[in-house]
């Protein structure tokens, strides 16, 4: 036999004889009503079909428990991977995640900041879009809003709560390996339009000079309109092969992502990168992508800890959260790179 | 000089001097008050700083406008194309899509389910975890929602409104492929949990043995403990090759997944899969997973058309919504796959 189904909390107090104001704190919180009260109310849910209405339960409440996420795009498992250990720390926290996807969108993005707003979450973790992000729908939120941003940094927003990865020491760590093990490598970069790629390659060019090498970044320009990664890396590499350069140089691409092109692109042009080769092509990359171990040959990358960006932000954003907007100047947290050696250089 | 802001509806009221119920009419449909009086409260708008409360203004509606998701897991990008020809549709429609993830436990999926039904969702969207999921916990959210499974049907829910890819139809077309070109054959499965490997499973044997070549499965032993689909498939065909077996057959892999370990395999054994290999090693898989152009080689694989399912997933759930409890038979809908001959195969 099925259970009555009861719809709103007013049928929910007749039905088990309890008062309205006393489901509704029961509701905020069992504690709040006495405990013979609290057994009751258990055992008369037990006997029927009830859902509390999220939306009435919290309307009232200055805490919705929800936490809104915008993240860039959906397809990149660095982000899925980043928004994973956001929701496992979230719910660890009684917290209810909503994410909303920019799909590389601008317009969206705005949208999503609006939408975030309007559902009344207690704060919003935001990994912007690159150049394209603007910084105005940021700050807006962050004016509404408990507020950590992720990833990657606009140059306006260098004074907002921030988590994200050391990128002058973790492309330092990877560029000081390649010039380690064999020659000092070229930087294969992205087109312009991203904060973290621009972030590597300064940093490469600083660490390169620094050990007394001359740096020369390539990839800058757009090869291939509407490019994925990917494409790119693969792109700017078979030119390169296809001309006759580079046939036997170290190159450090701005992601893992550009790097699975580029050892694509190698294997188009009859060329194994790898560690073995004496003085032969090496190739590397930045992120630890999930699928780094399964190429061939194996990517050797320096990997962000994006658990531990993840857990960060959402114990940041909580923090703010229960400081009740008195907390103290932005915190800036940025993690260490490690390198993860596999075959490719 | 900013803006005042404005936090509550009647605060609205009182700034911009129009009634809150002509307010709140405005807020579910402009189209609800005089065209003066829409007139003047968006000049109202533009002059304060104010977002519409979701939770309020959605609360005495009958709809959300909310479509929920349940998928799986999030670093699949299988499922993150699927969630975004979902998102990009939903938004055509203009309704909001909230996601919730699994994260491959059953636990927290039965969470999911009870978090989308108290915030009303207007319907849900559901990919289940394959064996583990809880039936249970399908047929509640379907008996108070509007709902439509997607991607893997478990046999209790065959009544069910459903969009996928016909398994039949797709992998008897790789299998015939392959049978033309080469070698019959064999199957590289998964350990029995998952209703689309076994689908897959099932359909190989069903047209192998129509065109008279004897079925032969493997990898359906759990060779590895915390699996992942890529480890699973290098596993298996590691210990293959190691044993001096499989070296010049046709193998057809369950999924991309396990076919790029199974790639990997026969990298790490010296073997290179390809269709210009006169009887020699072949690799083939299921999907078209998104970075199947850039492996080394590049995977064959029959696609699925995640466009077409997160699109009619949406277009189908706004039709029960549209309906009112009153639609017809369950619709079940099955797309097609396609060839995409590449180098492996």
């Amino acid at each position: 036999m099925s259970k009555p189904r009861i719809n709103t909390m007013l049928e929910l107090s007749v039905a088990i004889g309890v008062s309205r104001p006393t489901l509704s704190r029961f509701f905020q919180d069992p504690a709040l009503v006495k405990p013979n009260t609290a057994k009751r109310i258990q055992e008369g849910l037990s006997r029927v079909e009830y859902v509390p209405n999220f939306f009435a339960t919290r309307m009232n409440r200055k805490s919705t428990r929800l936490i809104g996420v915008i993240i860039p795009y959906l397809n990149d498992l660095f982000f899925t991977k980043l928004l994973e250990s956001i929701e496992v720390a979230a719910m660890a926290s009684g917290m209810t995640v909503i994410t909303q996807c920019s799909h590389s969108d601008p317009v969206i993005e705005a949208r999503a900041a609006e939408t975030l707003m309007s559902m009344s979450v207690d704060g919003a973790l935001v990994a912007p879009l690159g150049d394209q992000s603007d910084d105005a729908v940021q700050l807006r939120l962050r004016s509404r809003l408990p507020f950590v941003l992720m990833d990657s940094r606009p140059a306006t927003m260098s004074n907002v709560d921030f988590v994200g990865t050391n990128h002058v020491q973790s492309t330092g760590l990877i560029t000081e390996y390649l010039c380690r093990v064999g020659r000092p490598p070229v930087f294969l970069a992205m087109p312009r339009v991203n904060f973290n790629a621009r972030e590597r390659e300064a940093a490469y060019i600083a660490r390169m000079t620094h050990l007394g090498h001359r740096p020369e970044v390539i990839g800058t320009e757009l090869l291939s309109s509407d490019w994925h990664f990917e494409d790119h890396g693969e792109a700017v590499l078979s030119a390169e092969f296809g001309a006759g350069r580079l046939l036997d140089r170290s190159i450090l691409c701005a992601n893992d992502r550009v790097a699975i092109g580029a050892i694509r692109a190698a294997a188009r042009h009859g060329l194994v990168p790898g560690r073995q080769a004496e003085g032969g092509l090496r190739i590397a990359g930045h992120d630890d992508y999930p699928l780094c171990p399964y190429l061939n040959p194996a990517l050797t990358t320096v990997a962000q800890d994006t658990n531990a960006i993840g857990r960060k932000a959402v114990s940041r954003l909580l923090e703010i959260i229960g400081s009740d907007g008195l907390q103290d100047e932005p915190e800036i947290t940025l993690f260490e790179g490690s390198l993860k050696l596999r075959e490719s250089a």
